[in-house]
């Protein structure tokens, strides 16, 4: 691998966000999941979760190669991905369309945060309403009931992007030395 | 139509930002298309432009019914997409993974703003880029190059519209008597 190359992920690497995730709930459209991977990467979330029976969910879809640089942790059900986040000390947030919900930009993403979306058409189940700390909602001012998967992810994420960054919470080299290890060893044999 | 959903449709054509839209350069893919309109429809744009050679690029993929709801125009170039948008004295912005671009949340989208959106393995042709106004980024902090062209529209939307909101810009009721009449007639007789 080349000088600038290794510099290039090392780069990245610093940048990633462990304490930051999203769980995608049976979300199941290769061209939703590639788009939220996309995202993901492009915020500097390290790892995304899946609740899914689907095995190939997160299966390469384009040669964008998110795929490649985020990585991915299926979970049975939501009972256990939510255990897992909340033994990180995550809040768990579930966005969902609800009068009950609060708007996205009065949460605090500069704590430990994993984001739940939910399934294309039925949306998050009654388990992962039921186990999550809040309820999040994008406002929507339309006719039309709620916004593609990929994007109210993007919304979210971003959102927090923008508190993190101000908060300075880039650039604290979160990874452990093994993550960072992998990371320069996929980048170096792609 | 009952008064209720007369009620409905009134109050979401007064909150329509009549200056305020997206011009799609080219892209193709229905699902992107789709995701696109329905953050239209969501944060108050009327009528979406695209610059197509595929007459069918706006065509019903969903049942979610966006496309109902945002009316479309299209443009035979371009050029004459940019003109149009000038002649309404709109600035006119175009997204693009580009040094010099500007961060979209340093943009004032209180002004009167059409935003284009490139194709999606291309980006915006030179065109494009030499007939807006100002060429402006999302900021990636990961390896992917870049996002979603759905993703990257709601992203700049979503800024918008908080901006907008803040500035007090709903709840202008911008619609001409015709545009809201056909709404109401749209809704009466879906
Ligand atoms: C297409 S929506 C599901 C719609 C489903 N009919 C419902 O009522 O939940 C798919 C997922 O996108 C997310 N989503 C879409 N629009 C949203 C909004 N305005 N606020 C919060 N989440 C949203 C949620 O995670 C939702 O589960
Ligand atoms: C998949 S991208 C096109 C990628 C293409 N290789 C390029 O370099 O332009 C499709 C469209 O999404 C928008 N886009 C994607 N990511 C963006 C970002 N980070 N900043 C601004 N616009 C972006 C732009 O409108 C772009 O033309």
């Amino acid at each position: 691998m080349s000088a600038e190359r290794y510099q290039r992920i090392s780069t990245f690497a610093d940048l990633r966000q462990a304490d930051l995730t999203v769980c995608l709930e049976q979300v199941h459209k290769p061209h939703n999941v590639s788009a939220v991977l996309r995202s993901c990467d492009a915020v500097g979330i390290h790892t995304v979760h899946a609740v899914a029976t689907d095995e190939n969910v997160m299966r390469k879809d384009t040669a964008m190669g998110a795929e490649d640089w985020v990585f991915t942790q299926r979970h049975g059900s939501i009972q256990a991905a939510v255990e897992h986040f909340h033994q990180q000390k995550m809040q768990v947030l579930v966005t969902h369309l609800d009068d009950e919900a609060v708007d996205f930009r009065e949460i605090d993403y500069t704590l430990p945060t994993a984001i739940i979306l939910g399934q294309e058409k039925f949306g998050a189940t009654p388990e992962a309403l039921a186990l999550a700390d809040k309820k999040i909602i994008i406002p929507m001012v339309g006719m039309v009931q709620s916004l593609n998967v990929s994007v109210a992810a993007a919304l979210v994420l971003y959102e927090a992007q923008r508190q993190r960054q101000q908060a300075g919470l880039y650039q604290r080299n979160q990874l452990s030395f093994e993550q960072r290890q992998i990371l320069l060893f996929k980048g170096g044999f792609p």
